[in-house]
Order: structure tokens, then C-alpha cells, then sequence
């Protein structure tokens, strides 16, 4: 099959030719910086563990059992178990991307090749299906997440072509999105069977599919699988989003990375077809979610139980569940509106994400991972163990997240800057090279760690004025922009609009902007109805959620801890800290607590007067929330008592 | 089998005659007043349901099946659903005693004939494993619930026994222990199978079947069970009480219901055998359990996941688990402990679980129920359904709760007064009649409505001195005791030892004492370290916890109110609420939020500006917990922002 002409850069959304976007992806290369490093150890380790770990773990038996070239059982306690491969193939192909590597591509084609060994005749794929439980097929479309596996290997497929121009595994997906057009389809349709999947992932993954081979065909089967979703095909459950129909909800729900899968590929429906009122209801849903269901780390997910979007406000903070994955399904998400909408907001939350809810899944060495994030962990905390654990760990039962990490590591470039006619929008500010329609820009950062951007223009085609937009990040209040003999700040009327700074001027190379956000650390409040954190206080420096960290407060836990609000908080750089970062220090006392006997209810005026006695001085040092857990297990907090 | 010599009232613990207990139970029963009436609807309403509850839940068609007197498939999920029909067996017999009942004799005789018919040669029993997983005895310890099954089959028969002297079901139950006996053991006793229950219950019932019986060999299988929790023989998991043995422990943990259960049989051994080791361990436990485990109404459990104890001081509002089940469980250890110290704090913590986080579980017409039960229902809350809904139900797939709120109703008189050699203790405050050693008392009062309790000694042996203690329970901070002539009251130096009022005279017929408890409405705070309610109070008065409830406060939710600390609390008799209630009446007022925009965490400086913009004054009616969602479905909250 010829490779498609690109229409846009190598990366993982892709929005087709006649897309209704506002924006199109740039063109973008991470070079060196904070998030470069972050990239090398997951190229270095996290990928190159990928295959061992798949083979340990028995995913690559299973497609040779299917296959017929290996003997013995299924091995795995899920039906999902082939997308860990799935995931791990198109982080690789997105690695490949980067540029060749020998042995990475030895792994990737041998990987594709049992892959498409164990493809059944018709298209159909599922080594649990095949193997474990035959002749089951399409059965249990609530639990047996056939399409969902379709999804992963339909993005792998995408993504392999894209990066490699190869079309083995493109050709293996396209079977399986052919065998699934003949199955699904509304009673009139003729097909066998109405039906959608429990764990939304091929709706998304089709429109791509539909961009990568210009298919009309796959468009159309993503929207069917769209709508068909709230009409109780599959119970009526909340859970796996059948509940309400997307173009009716009026909250997230259910199950977080199933709804933020399903909401990616509404956002992606209505960039294709123009679908106003799908679009509007992406909106409408993502406004109600950050307003009311989003940790302040951009975690997802409030519940264990069903790993589930609580109640508006219901926000817990260590049985916060804030699935990694639903981290990443958040940033593909809230991707997609900012390219629909081009407002700047979306990139907002992709940042907080990013730095905090996301980057805390995986180790600093990249060999160890956490499923669940939560924001507390208490003094005496008993550990279950097992994938939902507070504590790292190095490959999961339902091991869904590492390789979503992967993934998403492989490609971030792709999520950083985007263009249109008007010129270049810098969403993230990730030194690197970036280019859209008015021309080529180098970004130089020190950030996080410190508040000066500096933007060089490298290239520009001609002299036409073209716009360069920076996006103000949400969390900041002051900052100041130098663009050659200009100087702006946040008290200049009109400088920014809905979060974007627009710098229009014909651009020559050599021209400079340079950008100082200012990076003072902040004590932030939640709205009253978070009533999870009443009279406390989160610490914040530029896009970083900070935490304390049992390990650097001894002789004593941090249930006792109260910040003292009153005085100032200071910026302290650490090279030698978890890899180098910068904490924020904060003055604080322990806490004296009466014994009240056996009973710790106590009628509020004796509560008072005890709070009066204030308790022995400490210095507080916050770290980074994602550099959490990587040295004792101990206790964290990331929401401080200040009463 | 000839009926032992009764040492002890007819209820459900029966300490053995060389039992080291402090007290014993006292011969009691209940005529009037509050306990009365939700007592006749378990006799009237509840009871009655339950054969033809268990028939169309498929129990009984289980038991017929196994005995091979039906046809069909096994009906339910679980491999415990034969304890649906032993606890009801129980609550019937509890009831039984208190006289005969033509029908429920007959629903009593037919089923026990149905348990006994199904009951393998060999004393084995248990439906799922005779029909379903045939073959598969023992093979699943952690999961099975084989061992569960029969403890609860060995209770439903010690009741029947003792309330009826009939011993068909006794009889059964002795083949299921003497099966036991020979099957369990430890390595070198010769016995095939080194094990114990995932499920702790047959260790209690095996002590009571001793009691009964007089035959040691299940007081000798009880402690080896007690004792091999925690050496990993079902993995290790805290889950199944397996992490750590009981005598080493030092919190509860783990599944509640199974911890509770496992911690009653200790106390039961620590009873009988004297062991000062268990006994130490499970006063330990119990103190740490109320110190940092326990929810305000005296619910257990924080996580819905495996229903588990949380982390110290990790006590949720909206997802407090607080089974039911754990309500009636912690209800049989606190009492078992009660006996065995003679300690007042233990009825303390019955009377506040009874009078809330146990009567909650069952609705006030005594027909739906409640598996968990909330201390919150947020504005907006999306109810998932199934067994763990925050509404009521009329039966559960897992249907534990309902017949073992039927079960502790039966047998409540059993829990309210003790006896020993110097005299009679009360220790709850229930119209009704208590004899002991020293004679008869007959109780009088409105409680918990009205705080006067009038005792009047009825019949005394001889003219020997005794002591007649009243228990002053732990919330009551202001009491009045009229003793004949004299007159005593909080403010008298040396009137109580330890939570309990010793008054010792030689009493004779017609002596009179009347106590009076102060029942002010009260606020009330945690310990600083439950950070789930910092910055708020509860309204407690008297013995009940009181909650807001959505219906009573129209024109809006609750998510937004605050109760204003300096305005005094009123208290309003309504009889014509929720069966008669008195309700407190607080004010407040709702908080104005203002529009944060997409994202609710603001500089904590912004936010103190916002909170002193005072909302509309509103006026708060709080009704006991006990009764709330006997209405509309709708929010709830038990615990009250201040600010």
C-alpha cells in the first residue's frame, strides 16, 4: 500500500485534510531541557525493557500460541493483555521516529511479525479469545474488550506507518477494521450485530486509521460506535459509558480512562465532520470535569471501586485513585480540543498534567511505575500490595500504564506547538525546534526549574508578518516578554488573549523573544465544596505541584504537620536531590494532640482550646510531586493543614 | 441430646461456667419505648419476609437441590449464600424466645428440615460446593467460605437450641464440627488439612457450640483457627486476616467484617480459656481500632474496595464503606469485651453504633435496607446501584446485612444489662426488665428522646447489700441521679469509677432511683489528624448523631452550607417526622462561590477574600442518622463546614 502523502507532522493525532480544526500540529524536536531527559530514560530504559518484560509476562506466548508455533497455556488474568504489546509497538515506532535504531527495529518487526502470525483468517485478533475462551467471540462485549484491543493495535498500526513508512502492521489493522465494518452496525444496517465495546479505545483509534488511509469506511464505524454508547447496549452502566449518550451528558462519569478515551474520540469526530453539537459537548463535558472532578495534580479518577469519576467535588486525597493511564487519556483528550478549539485552556491542563498527575507514574530511573497517584500517603499506611499500590513497582498484573507511558514519552514533541495560516502556537515550553506554516523557531528553557524562554527564529519562507503565540500558563500572574526592542508584562492592557500572548511582525531569522514567567512559589486553596482538603493549602511553583515527603521531615510523620501561613515561603535548588530539583521551603510546627482516650470525637469547644497550643517548630521542604516515591517508602502529603 | 443446665440467660453469648468474666449476662427483656418499636417491626415486618425472600433469592432451592429433592441449577453469586438462611434461622429462633408463633414455628421447622436434609453423610454442608464447584471442598480456602458457612450454621443452631430446647439443628451442627474436627489441624496432628477460613465466623460459633455443649474439642479447633491467622496459610494478605496473628497485632486491618468476627472469637477464648495474651491483644486492638478507626456513628470500614479497614485516621465522609454487617460485628466483640472487663467504654461504643451506624442499615418500615452506610450523599451524587448504593434496597445479591440486622434486633435485650456477684449493671437505658444476682430492676424511660431513666427494684432474694451500677455514658457530660433520699449529680467528686454510677444499698421492692442525662444538643470535632472533616463539627445529642438532609432544605444543596458555631442550637420535638424524631435546629447560611472559571484552586490568598463574603442566611434541621433516606432520594451530611 503507497504511504499516504503526510498532511501534517509525524505524530500521533493527525487531523485529516479537510479537518475543521483551528489548529494543525507543528513540526517539533526536543533537544535538551527537563523533559528531554525525562525522554532519554525512556528511550535508554523504559522501551529497551519493553520485550523482556512482554515476554516474562507472557504477552508474546500468547500470540505465538495463537499462532500455532508455540504449545502450552494462555497465560494472563485479562482479556486486554495483547494492547500491553499493542502500546509497547507504538511507543517503539514513535522512538523509531527519533531516528533508526538497529536493535529497536529488530524487536518492533520480529514483535509485528508475531502479531500478524496470529491473526485469524478474517481479521479477527484476540489471543484471549483465540486461546482462552473459544468460540466466545463478540459474547461479552461489556468485559472481553475485543475492541478495545482492536483500538491499541489500530494506533500502533498508525503509528509504525507513520514513523517508518512501513506497512506490515498498518496492513494487519486494516483486516481487523474491515472484519469489524462487516460485524457492527445499527439494526438496519444489514450487519449481525449492535453493539460497542465496554472499554472505549477503537473509536479513536478508527479515525486515525480513517486519517492514515483516507477510508471513509472507518470514519463512519467511529461515530456509529460513538453514538451507539448511552442507549444501554451494554446494561446501562455508567461504568462503561452507557449510561447517557455523549451528545447528552452534562458530567464526566464512570469509569475515568474509558470516559476520556471515548470523549478523545468525540473531540476527533467533531474535527472530521464539523459535528457542532458533538464538539459542544466535549466542551461542555471538559469545562464540568476540570471545574468539578480534577485533582490539582490533573489526576483523574476519585474511586478504587471501578477505578470511577466520583461525585462533583468528591476529590480524596490518599484514596485519590489517578490512574496513570487516565492521566494520558486526559492530555490525548484535552490535545485534540486545543487543536479543534485553539483555545489555550486545554494546553493549560495538558501542562499541569504533564508535570505532575502523568510524570509521577514512572520512576526517575524509568524501571519502576505507579498505577494509582495518590496525594496522600498516611503515617502507618498498610500496603495491599498488588496494582493499585502507593508504592513502585516494576511491571503491573493489568499492566495497561507502563507502556501508555511509553507512548506518550515517545511522542511529547507532537503535543508541544501547533500552527495555522496566522503562524506558530508554542503550547509548552520544552527547549527544542519548532516549525509551522510561518516558519521555523528554536526554544531555549532552562524551564521548570526557572522562568526564562527564550525563542529564536531560525527560518521563515518569506516576509510576510506571521504571528507567534505563546501561551500564558493559567498559574501564572506575572511575567515579561522582550521581542527585540519591545518589552511587555502582565500589567500591559490587552497583551494576552484567553491565555494566548500574539506577537505579529514580519519575522526575520535571528529575531529573539525571550519570556520570563514568573516562578515565585504560591500557596494555593481549593473551592470550598472540595471538602477533602478544607483548611489546607497546596504548594505550587510554576506548572509543579509540590509534596512533603516523610524522608525529609524525621522524627516524626506528617499527620501531625501544620503549615504556618504567615510566613513567607523560600526557593531552595537542589542538584543533588532526585536528580536535581528545586523545593520550596515552608515554615511549619507539629502539631500537640491531647490524648482524648478512646474516643477521638470531642465537643468542638475542647477541640479549640487545644488547637491553641501550637506544637514544636519544623522546617518544611517540598519537592516536586513527581519525584515522589523514589526513595524510602514513607508518607507524602501534597495538601498541607494550616490549623 | 439431653439440654444442658442453662448458666446464663437465653441469648447469644453464653460464657461457659468456669468462664473468666467479669460479668454475665442478665436476664433481660424489653416492653416499651424506642429499642420496642423497631423491635416489633423486625418481629412484624422484617422476620416474615425472609422465607419468602430466601425462596425467590433461589436459598432454599440451593438446599433442596442438595439434598436432591429439586431439579435445576444452583441460583446466586457467591459461594456464602447458604448464611442468608442460617442468620435468618437465628433471628427466628432469638424470636422464638420471646414466646411461640404458630407460623414462624412452621417457617423454622420446614427450613431446618431443608438444611438437614441437605447435609452430605459425612457432616459436610455447603451448597455452592455440593452443586456448583463439585469436588472442590477445601481447594479455595481463601475464597470458599466453607468454614464462614458453618460458623454461621453453629450459631443459628446454639440460638435454636436455647430458645426452643430443640436440638434438630444442633444435631446438624455438631456433624459439621465433628466433620471439622477430623479434617483441620495443624501438621503434626495428624488431621489432613493445615487451614483456615478466608472468612473468620466459624471461630466464635465453634466457642459458643462448647458453651452449648460442653465438649471441648471445639473449644480446642476454635483457638487453633484464632491462631493460625497471620502465618500465611492464605497468603498473607491483611484481606483474609492472614498479615499478621492476632496476638501481634497492633490495629485492626483488613476486610472489617472478617477482623471484627475474628477479634469476638478472641475475646470468647480469652473468656474461656483465661489467656491473658489474647486478652491483652484484643483490648489493644479494640483501643486502637476506636482511636483511629472508627466513624462517628460507629461505623467501620473506609474503603468500598475489599471493604477494609483504612489507614489510621483515614475516615471518608461520602465513601465511608461502614457495612452494616461490620455495625453488628464490632456490636458482638464490644459486648464480649464488655463481659469479659467489665469496662464501661465498651458500652459506650455499642450504644453509639447501635443508635447509629447499625440502625441505619434497616429503614424505619423495617423493609429496605442499606449494605453501606455513608456519613455523605453530595449534591449531584451519580448512584452506581447494586449492593453498595448510597439508597435503600429491598434485598442484595450479597445479602448478608438484612438478616444479620434481623438477628441482632431478635436478641437485642441480650446486650443491655450484666450481672455478677455484687449486684446488676446496666448498661444500656431500655424500657424493660433486668434480673441479676441481687433481684429484678424494671427500667422506665423515653430515651433517647428524653433523658430521665426511672429504675424501680421489683424483687430482691434476701436483705443483702448490692450494688445496682448504672452506666453514664461517655457523651453525657451533665447527669442527675435521685437515689430514694438522696441526690448526686456530675459535679460530685468520686460519683462514678470509670463510666460507671455504683449505688450500693440493701434494696428492697419499690426503691426508686431516677437518672437524668443531660441531653443538650452538642458540636462536635475530630481529632485534627481525620483530615476528612477538618474545619467541620457534627451535631450530636444524646446517644444519635444527627445529619442535614437535602429534603428539609429546599431551594438548593447541601454541598454549600456552613453552620455558623456562635448561634446556639435548638431542639424541636416533631412527632409527626420520620416516626417521631426531635431534631436540632442550627443556623447557617449558604456560602457564595464565586466563579472560579475552569479551574477550582486558587492562590489561598484569593480564596480568604471569597470567604468572607457571607451567603443567605438558612436555617438547619438536623435529624438522627438513624433515619435518614426514609424519604426522598437525595444529598445528606453528617458532618457541618464551619467557615
Amino acid at each position: 500500500m503507497p504511504r499516504p502523502t503526510p498532511v501534517a507532522p509525524v505524530g500521533p493525532v493527525h487531523p485529516g485534510p479537510t479537518a475543521r480544526t483551528a489548529l494543525r500540529p507543528a513540526t517539533a524536536g526536543i533537544t535538551a531541557g527537563f523533559w528531554h531527559t525525562r525522554r532519554e530514560v525512556n528511550a535508554r530504559t523504559s522501551i529497551p525493557q519493553g520485550p523482556a518484560l512482554l515476554e516474562s509476562a507472557g504477552n508474546l506466548h500468547n500470540l505465538r500460541l495463537a499462532a500455532g508455533t508455540a504449545e502450552g497455556e494462555f497465560v494472563g488474568a485479562y482479556p486486554f493483555v495483547d494492547t500491553d504489546v499493542y502500546k509497547w509497538l507504538e511507543a517503539a515506532s514513535w522512538q523509531l521516529a527519533q531516528g533508526p535504531e538497529e536493535d529497536l527495529t529488530a524487536h518492533v518487526d520480529r514483535i509485528i511479525g508475531l502479531v500478524a502470525a496470529a491473526q485469524q483468517p478474517d481479521g479477527y485478533l484476540n489471543t484471549w479469545f483465540q486461546l482462552r475462551e473459544k468460540g466466545k467471540r463478540y459474547e461479552d462485549l461489556r468485559w472481553g474488550h475485543e475492541l478495545y484491543c482492536a483500538g491499541h493495535l489500530i494506533q500502533a498500526a498508525v503509528a509504525h506507518h507513520r514513523a517508518t513508512g512501513r506497512g506490515e502492521l498498518l496492513d494487519v489493522a486494516r483486516r481487523f477494521a474491515d472484519h469489524l465494518d462487516t460485524v457492527f452496525g445499527l439494526p438496519d444496517s444489514g450487519k449481525p450485530l449492535d453493539g460497542i465495546d465496554g472499554h472505549p479505545e477503537v473509536e479513536t483509534a478508527l479515525v486515525e486509521l480513517y486519517r492514515e488511509t483516507g477510508e471513509r469506511r472507518y470514519l463512519d464505524l467511529a461515530e456509529y460506535f460513538v453514538d451507539r454508547h448511552g442507549h444501554g447496549l451494554l446494561g446501562g452502566e455508567a461504568y462503561c459509558q452507557d449510561r447517557v449518550p455523549v451528545r447528552e451528558a452534562e458530567n464526566v462519569e464512570g469509569h475515568a480512562v474509558r470516559q476520556l478515551y471515548l470523549l478523545a474520540a468525540a473531540a476527533d469526530l467533531a474535527t472530521e465532520t464539523g459535528d457542532a453539537e458533538l464538539r459542544s459537548a466535549a466542551e461542555r463535558l471538559w469545562h464540568a470535569m476540570t471545574t468539578t472532578k480534577t485533582h490539582v495534580t490533573g489526576g483523574l479518577g476519585a474511586h478504587h471501586d471501578e477505578e470511577d469519576f466520583g461525585d462533583p467535588y468528591e476529590l480524596p486525597n490518599e484514596r485519590a485513585y489517578c490512574e496513570t493511564c487516565a492521566a494520558i487519556a486526559s492530555i490525548q483528550w484535552s490535545w485534540r480540543m486545543a487543536l479543534l478549539t485553539g483555545e489555550a485552556h486545554y494546553s493549560d491542563l495538558i501542562e499541569r498534567t504533564l508535570f505532575n498527575g502523568f510524570l509521577a507514574g514512572v520512576s526517575l530511573d524509568g524501571e519502576r511505575w505507579l498505577y494509582v497517584n495518590p496525594l496522600q500517603v498516611r503515617d502507618g499506611h498498610t500496603d495491599p500490595g498488588g496494582d493499585q499500590s502507593a508504592r513502585r513497582t516494576n511491571w503491573f498484573r493489568c499492566a495497561c500504564c507502563p507502556p501508555n507511558v511509553m507512548r506518550l514519552l515517545a511522542s511529547l514533541e507532537h503535543y508541544l506547538a501547533s500552527s495555522d495560516d496566522e503562524g506558530l502556537q508554542i503550547h509548552q515550553y520544552v527547549s527544542g525546534s519548532y516549525s509551522g506554516a510561518g516558519g521555523t523557531v528554536r526554544c531555549e528553557t532552562d524551564y521548570p526549574w526557572h522562568g526564562t524562554i527564550a525563542l529564536t527564529v531560525e527560518e521563515v519562507p518569506d516576509d510576510r508578518p506571521w504571528t507567534l503565540s505563546l501561551r500564558i500558563p493559567q498559574w501564572c500572574r506575572e511575567f515579561r516578554v522582550r521581542c527585540e526592542e519591545q518589552t511587555y508584562d502582565h500589567t500591559d492592557a490587552l497583551v494576552t488573549t484567553n491565555g494566548w500572548l500574539r506577537l505579529t511582525r514580519t519575522w526575520a531569522p535571528g529575531d529573539q523573544v525571550v519570556l520570563e514567567l514568573g516562578l515565585e512559589p504560591r500557596l494555593i486553596a481549593a473551592d470550598p465544596r472540595v471538602d477533602a482538603v478544607r483548611g489546607c493549602v497546596a504548594i505550587e511553583r510554576g506548572p509543579l505541584v509540590h509534596c512533603l515527603e516523610g524522608v525529609d521531615h524525621p522524627g516524626g510523620g506528617l499527620d501531625d504537620i501544620v503549615l504556618d501561613l504567615t510566613r513567607p515561603l523560600a526557593v531552595k535548588h537542589r542538584p543533588d536531590l532526585l536528580g536535581g530539583v528545586t523545593t520550596v521551603v515552608a515554615a511549619g510546627h507539629r502539631r500537640r494532640i491531647p490524648d482524648a482516650g478512646w474516643w477521638p470525637y470531642v465537643p468542638a469547644t475542647d477541640a479549640t482550646d487545644s488547637a491553641q497550643s501550637d506544637g514544636d517548630p519544623i522546617e518544611l521542604t517540598a519537592v516536586p510531586y513527581y519525584a515522589w516515591a523514589n526513595r524510602d517508602d514513607g508518607s507524602m502529603r501534597v495538601w498541607l493543614p494550616t490549623s
